[in-house]
């Protein structure tokens, strides 16, 4: 695996007509019944306390679920963005069945992006890069792998950002930073104004350009291994965003269930229609819960519905692009 | 557990009569040869791949390691900062063994703070949240125990610091903010000037006193359940950000390894001793390596070693107050 990330996964989005990711972030409370009653999880997840084999139970249900999730998306999309967020409470039996899903859907064919946004002091992020995408390799045949590229949070500086650029170039592998994110609250530090009258976004983005364009680190697509998160909140800030980093290809949240427009996300994309991948999570992982897909997909139960709504994320960003 | 997380830190560091957290960033080739030797671990370290048997080996001897510091110190600190960073390399044998140290810390009548820096939007901080301090609590009878405090990252804003905040505030725990990193490239981000010619780190001192200060979170003895990380890295800026937090517990990291002088950490204390709790991590748990602890120690193994640095920090601290 020495093909360059920022090549591979532009190659992959072209390939399917769809700069798309599908978000994977699996509340326990909310994977299809099909899947929950295969499990007996209900009875568990409520529990005042949980032992290995409650923690077992319900790791495997999530990956259960994320594996006909994939089975769903794969044929659609070219990438899946696993949220470790969702695997840690069931300890180590989640950390398991995290890598084991990365493998499932590397092996269906996706790129996937672990969603870790890790960032510690160098001494430590140097741990976090091994064991995400540096380090040693888990045993393959162990049914585990490392994902395609990681999110990594700005905040310690280079200094967090280094061993996870260095495990990215070696391996093939890439990172996003982010940048500017699509909560509510991002603008109490990331909007923050500067004194040279612009945001902290603004400064972050200048800093992730001259990181992402380092030596080494462009492939022939032109755009580097080191990403950014940007969520488009402002089309003017977008554009700024856009134009400020050439090199960097942008993991955009919040289409979908966090409302974000076509307008909006269409600034992300440079004229070409490259440089952007969509990310969507809830409006396509939990589309059986929607009445719009119940209706046409019923009968094939609830992946039906999840590839119909991973289906119409794809038209509607080719919409975007085309507009 | 619903004592006041603020309340028993300071209890704590008083009844010690040391403000002074051990920190453990265990790398695995480091930890001391009569523990690498139980557990042969000298042949795998480097390997290919890593299965099971693997990683299991390794995260006992990290594991072995962590239990042995933790006898040395228990008698001399009230703290001790783990760091997960260090176990994620070993995938779920990893996260089974920091669960466990954690318990056995606590079990030794240390207060725990387990350094896992994360932050995300709200809707996947609350996994984090549920995972590290509040969500369901792990069955007592395997061995593991969630940590008394997390330390968490600010990029998201109030978004991703709530959920921690009604975890800590329900179960009597508490969590540490980042405001001011010791790590060299921090100043590319924290240091950036603002409009109103202070730093990044004095906004989010000031969101972090905000939050701190909000109704039910602060104890009886005058600090909030949610501190602030701040490292000295300039007297007039620390002595600004003490003034900002007055609620918060300072976490002092830098000192030891990462050089910073008794000047500089005094500023982070109130004049009546309270208020900071100093860390040092490879000072510590690696003092085996060091001829000034070999020398006086050398007979009764590496854990007197590591027992008489952990004392040397003590009294270091103790003189600076006195000062």
């Amino acid at each position: 695996m020495t093909t360059h990330f920022g090549d591979r996964l532009t190659e992959a989005t072209l390939k399917k007509e769809a700069a798309v990711c599908v978000g994977f972030d699996p509340l326990i409370q909310r994977i299809p019944r099909e899947v929950s009653e295969a499990f007996n999880i209900e009875a568990i997840r409520d529990g005042d306390c949980w032992n290995r084999s409650n923690r077992e139970s319900l790791a495997n249900a999530i990956l259960a679920y994320g594996r006909g999730v994939i089975d769903a998306v794969a044929p659609i999309v070219p990438v899946i963005k696993i949220n470790i967020a969702f695997f840690e409470p069931y300890c180590a039996e989640g950390i398991r069945a995290y890598y084991q899903m990365i493998r499932y859907a590397q092996d269906a064919g996706l790129l996937v992006i672990g969603d870790i946004k890790r960032a510690d002091i160098g001494h430590s992020t140097i741990q976090y890069a091994e064991a995400h995408i540096g380090g040693v390799e888990p045993d393959p045949a162990e049914g585990f792998a490392m994902p395609d590229a990681v999110t990594v949070n700005p905040y310690f500086g280079y200094d967090a950002i280094r061993p996870f650029v260095e495990a990215a170039r070696d391996r093939g592998r890439g990172l996003f930073v982010l940048v500017q994110t699509s909560n509510e609250s991002a603008s109490e530090v990331q909007g923050v104004m500067l004194s040279n009258q612009t945001t902290l976004s603004h400064h972050v983005a200048g800093l992730v350009q001259g990181w992402a364009s380092a030596s080494g680190l462009v492939g022939e697509s032109g755009y580097s291994c080191m990403g950014a998160v940007v969520s488009p909140r402002d089309v003017e800030v977008s554009r700024d965003l856009r134009e400020m980093m050439p090199n960097c290809i942008f993991l955009v949240p919040g289409f979908g269930a966090q409302g974000r427009t076509a307008d909006e996300v269409s600034t992300c994309f440079k004229d070409d229609g490259t440089g952007a991948l969509v990310s969507a999570s809830r409006s396509v992982i939990y589309a059986y819960e929607n009445v719009r897909y119940q209706g046409s997909c019923g009968s094939d139960g609830w992946q039906s519905c999840v590839a119909k709504a991973a289906e119409d994320l794809v038209t509607s960003v080719r919409t975007v692009l085309t507009v």
